[in-house]
């Protein structure tokens, strides 16, 4: 049986009973560390699983997925990936190949960001399309996710950002002289992201496009979203450029129409200066 | 401290290891009730948890939230959700009468039907707006359910149908004599959603509206998900009608646009005869 099991997103108690059990017996275990990240590393899950992990980062579950199915289909294999195995990301490529190799699989489930950032109030039945923001270059610097959210908006829906992971980068030199050497890890922050939407915004506001968004639209900002140390803030778009919410993963809510519980549940997660004279002026927009 | 603590979808062995340690820690053990259910029952759990849990309905987390928080703020106490505990349904009401009473709450997430009906294969980033879908009665008939999928599917996105449940419910005349005597669950399989649905389609048929479903429009029905005996059937929403997908929870997907390995995956949960001569007319819609 080939196992596709989610970690999660604190750390390794974050597992299910179930998921930890398979793990404990399968010949072997691979662990997904491209599309996510844990607060603890490889070593802290190996340390827990009491046993030995493979990484498996995107070239190999690209190019050597036979390898990574091998022997599945007499013994147990295990692929884990942070959060869910089918959240924000999908591993459909892999289950598509155990199929045709005759090789079963089973899925176990866990909280994956796409329903974590309930726990900032907003309900999840309000969210509409899911958008990804990259990090731009001096070259490139797409706008389509602005878009996204202002279809969103449009229907009082809010938008779920997930931010740009940059993991195992190539400079364009290495990359040009094919060396496998590769730069720092980089995480999109919630104030680098709400930088660009902010760039956008005046962008759109030259063009003299009918405003979709503000620097006082409300969002909120996540971090580490799970783990013990989480960070939620809610604020207008122009804290959230300025907010730090420290180590890596974050991601942004942009809202929508806000019902007033709503409300009252991102009130507990304001600056205090933002909560004092915090009151409502549409269905989203807060003036102090 | 107060824990909100998701159990995931399937079984005792669905919580974390998280979830479960503090379980094991806690002065009291509540248990939601009325919005979810898992493959076991109550009696399951406590034996699993070594523990007695008290079973929290509606009525007691409406009107007796207060008696649920008591002493929190001195011992730990847990309120366990099927799924995750912000996850189809939000407990906000609890966390701010927490917060007002001065007592802290973590939340332990999980799976919920939000994240896990990815392992049909669609990509949850091409969901929209999730609806529910309400037993219809012979006097009351909503059909705003079909305007949000629409909408949805108007944008290319799949929609994503949570099936009612109804738990201790009165009749009408239990009701009126206030009777506390509660009718046998029920809860909507994909057959009965899939019917009212048709039955929508017709009626807009009827008023010359033009069709945004079809009879042959490709859903994905969903049983159990997560469970060891979980039931995934793609096919066209007259096959739906038709399918009996087993014991609850259901829950069904009407799809929009699909990408071609979206289909592929949907394919491995076709019917055989579905399977031999499918073939895609339009972004959405089979003819065998």
């Amino acid at each position: 049986m080939f196992y596709f099991i989610g970690l999660g997103l604190g750390d390794a108690k974050d597992i299910t009973v179930k998921g930890l059990e398979i793990i404990k017996r399968c010949s072997r275990v691979y662990l997904e560390a491209y599309t996510s990240i844990l607060t603890v590393g490889k070593e802290a899950l190996e340390e827990y699983y009491g046993r030995e992990l493979i990484l498996a980062d995107r070239d190999m579950v690209e190019q050597e997925a036979d390898e990574i199915l091998k022997g599945a289909d007499v013994s147990d294999v295990a692929f884990l990936v942070v959060g869910d195995p089918f959240g924000a990301t999908t591993h459909s490529d892999l289950v598509l190949r155990a199929m045709n190799a005759g090789i079963e699989y089973r899925v176990i489930h866990n909280a994956s960001i796409l329903n974590a950032v309930g726990c900032c109030g907003l309900q999840l039945y309000n969210f509409g399309e899911t958008v990804s923001i990259v990090f731009w270059t001096d070259s490139w610097k797409p706008e389509s996710f602005y878009d996204k959210i202002k279809r969103n908006r449009d229907m009082g829906m809010h938008t779920l950002c997930l931010l740009d992971i940059k993991v195992k980068e190539q400079s364009m030199e290495n990359l040009m002289r094919g060396r496998k050497v590769y730069e720092p890890p980089r995480f999109m922050t919630v104030a680098q992201a709400a930088e660009q939407l902010l760039e956008v915004v005046q962008n759109r506001r030259e063009r003299a496009e009918e405003p979709a968004i503000t620097e006082d639209t409300v969002c909120v900002g996540l971090a580490r979203v799970g783990a013990d140390d989480q960070a939620v803030r809610a604020g207008s778009l122009r804290e959230m450029a300025e907010c730090d919410l420290g180590a890596p993963l974050h991601s942004m809510i942009i809202t929508g129409h806000l019902h007033p519980l709503e409300v009252d549940m991102l009130k507990l997660f304001s600056s205090p200066e933002g909560l004092s004279g915090l009151k409502m002026t549409d269905s989203s927009t807060y003036v102090s």
